[in-house]
């Protein structure tokens, strides 16, 4: 008999991958559960979408690592189109962003910078990596890009302790925020990483989906285009998750090509190629036809109206969130109502996230699962799984001109209404 | 202006990926070469395969880590029907068995074992994640294994110079031997693995492409199941090596669900899990409908057919080769003829591998890649791209009673016999 192996203390699944798990066997049970855990995007796929899968079966050879010249060409095109001058070799494709991530991590020999919070994946592939994290504060505006100052001082402080802050993560617009860091605090950010040296990684993977296409959008790639790579995917603004399908875009120029070297090196080895079929549906996707233009353009139209919508309940019942620019998520904060959350036993952002879940049927992520202090009473939601429960309510909301007033959103957005509400009314204590 | 990056010396592309673009650009530019460089099997997919993507279509959301619950229990299936009874909870599938083989060497905390020569990614993969590797060597009969007495010597070796070997890889039947380890072999092994308390992952991604359904095939997930996970894929049984589909079994009891929790927590943070329409094809291969069983035999006959050809024409030119038990590898060495080389200048692996290709026009990868000696004149030789040039020409072979008789397939052998020959003829010069 073998000793069992205790990989728990090391290795844990991403918390927003099992929480899902956790309410499908809920709900499967019966359970009535307002899911706010899961920034999964299930709007309907455009049907042509299904035949670009289609026609892409007969690619069953392996083809370059990097993905086929059509793809990437297609995938250079569209940053053209969003004032970065793009060639085909500076494009890499892969089953999901997650990978490129995690890549670009391997091949950049120095620690990862990240904003406190950020997204669930960044610090577990750091770890995985043996790649020290320094986290950074973001600012009271918005999310995604930590303070300027902050970061200066991070990465000073971090190289007086023998620290090697090397790359820097920064998320536009945010998950878990859901905002967007101003222009004028890119151009800040740009300054420090030039000074300190550091190169930047962009995810850009909810872009288009910002609420206002009128919102000025400057990405680092535009500043500092010698020292960032951009990454993007389908999986939020198409509803195509389960496809996995990322993609990069790498500096011109020597650090660029040694960077994307690095990545294809990598890539060999982990993942050899994004599989072929999705590399078709991809070349398609990426060169924005009308229909999907307008596809996604009505699919930010509709999580801007939704996260809006949660976001006036949960500042009405007392919490600090900042309001959001683009995506599908908010961060709110109920510090202001401590006291109130105590007479539940609710203390810290787990207590928080399991009392939502366990008494008041809403599924949330707590603050302490994006790297942020474990005693704050903040926590991300995702509205995007409350458009519907099947394609149909899901497509009715899409071409809804007041979806929130549909009777299954209105019914959703009621029990958050209710479930806000109770978490903090509390009995009129006095605030200790 | 950013300081260039050098990532040279740490990462390299795959050599076999490598290689393969090599000759796709060469082959472009109008030389006539014969490709014996990468093993990718491109005999044509069964068109049920290409109707079962489609089918899969509508699976757009992400789903379980692991795969869902279907394509679980029919990969558990294929598994019963050789001789390991399994429940879906012990399968994970992924995009590809290397992501599986990269995400198991990251959960066990010690260092890889692997034959000498093995395949040209596993020690990579450990050096990404920072493992120590220690090569065993493997006996004059086969390979895929360490000779079990060397095991147990370089295990208890590399613990008194203070190393903590934990992980062995076996492939069964082996890339790049061609061969399969037997019985006996694999009873010695476990023993030695049980003695030692190691785990052992037995890639059996060749395992249907056994030459003869007669040979006796153990694996160590017979023997010491407890200890053992088992990886496959549908790369090279099927040809689909641009779909991505792998899987693996994990064993039953604390240690295997110790180890799956792990991979599963590496999953969620680099791959997600794999595409949805690919676990609809996955579900419907590893179900093994007699259209896919007749298939994967006619396929392993005509490999058996073509590597037996090749195994002729490189001994006859002087070689020492192991004889091939299946896949489409053969590791011809030729230290017998180390003199007549000589007079080409040809003194290693590498001015081997160069000289073939440069001088004689046949692609291989020199030893060197597999963690061979680089002075040993050793080389692999993969023969699954002698079977035409197109789907005409493959699917004509596959048919064909007599392959290696078909025009275009004898024109490469022939061009094999010539290459060879020329290389060991030499001037008669005396051995140094």
């Amino acid at each position: 008999m073998v000793a069992p192996l205790d990989v728990g203390h090391r290795f844990q699944q991403a918390s927003n991958l099992a929480l899902n798990e956790v309410v499908a066997r809920r709900r499967a049970a019966g359970e009535p559960l307002v899911h706010l855990g899961f920034g999964e995007s299930l709007l309907p796929v455009p049907p042509a979408v299904r035949d670009w899968l289609a026609d892409g079966a007969g690619r069953t050879a392996y083809g370059p690592v990097a993905g086929d010249t059509a793809v990437r060409a297609a995938v250079a095109g569209y940053w053209e189109r969003r004032r970065l001058p793009t060639a085909p070799e500076q494009i890499i494709v892969a089953p999901g962003s997650k990978p490129l991530l995690m890549a670009l991590m391997a091949v950049v020999d120095g620690d990862v910078l990240l904003p406190r919070p950020s997204w669930v994946t960044y610090a577990p592939q750091a770890r995985l990596l043996g790649r020290p994290v320094h986290h950074v504060p973001i600012s009271a505006r918005y999310g995604g890009a930590p303070d300027p100052d902050a970061l200066r001082e991070t990465v000073r402080g971090a190289r007086r302790r023998g620290g090697r802050p090397r790359l820097l993560i920064l998320t536009l617009p945010d998950n878990p925020t859901g905002t967007l860091a101003p222009p004028e605090a890119i151009r800040r950010l740009c300054a420090v990483a030039a000074d300190e040296d550091l190169l930047i990684v962009s995810d850009e993977i909810y872009r288009d989906l910002m609420h206002s296409p009128d919102l000025p959008f400057l990405g680092p790639a535009e500043v500092a285009g010698d020292r960032t790579v951009v990454t993007t995917g389908l999986s939020k603004t198409l509803g195509l998750g389960g496809w996995r399908i990322g993609a990069a875009r790498f500096p011109e120029g020597p650090l660029g090509a040694g960077l994307r070297a690095g990545v294809l090196a990598v890539a060999s080895e982990v993942w050899s190629t994004l599989a072929g079929p999705m590399q078709e549906v991809a070349t398609r996707v990426f060169a924005e036809p009308p229909e999907i233009t307008a596809h996604v353009r009505a699919g930010a139209r509709l999580h801007g109206i939704v996260t809006r919508a949660v976001h006036r309940i949960v500042t009405a019942a007392g919490a600090d969130c900042r309001a959001p620019d683009g995506g599908f998520y908010l961060y709110p904060d109920f510090a202001p109502v401590r006291h109130r959350l105590r007479e539940h036993g609710v203390t810290d952002a787990e207590s928080l996230q399991r009392h939502l879940l366990d008494r008041l049927g809403v599924a949330v992520l707590g603050g302490h699962h994006f790297g942020d202090t474990p005693t704050a009473l903040r926590f991300r939601i995702a509205t995007s799984l409350l458009h519907g429960d099947d394609d149909e309510q899901r497509g009715l909301a899409l071409r809804s001109p007041a979806p929130e007033r549909l009777p299954h959103v209105a019914s959703a957005l009621a029990h958050l209404t209710h479930a806000f509400g109770t978490l903090t009314a509390g009995e009129g204590t006095t605030p200790a």
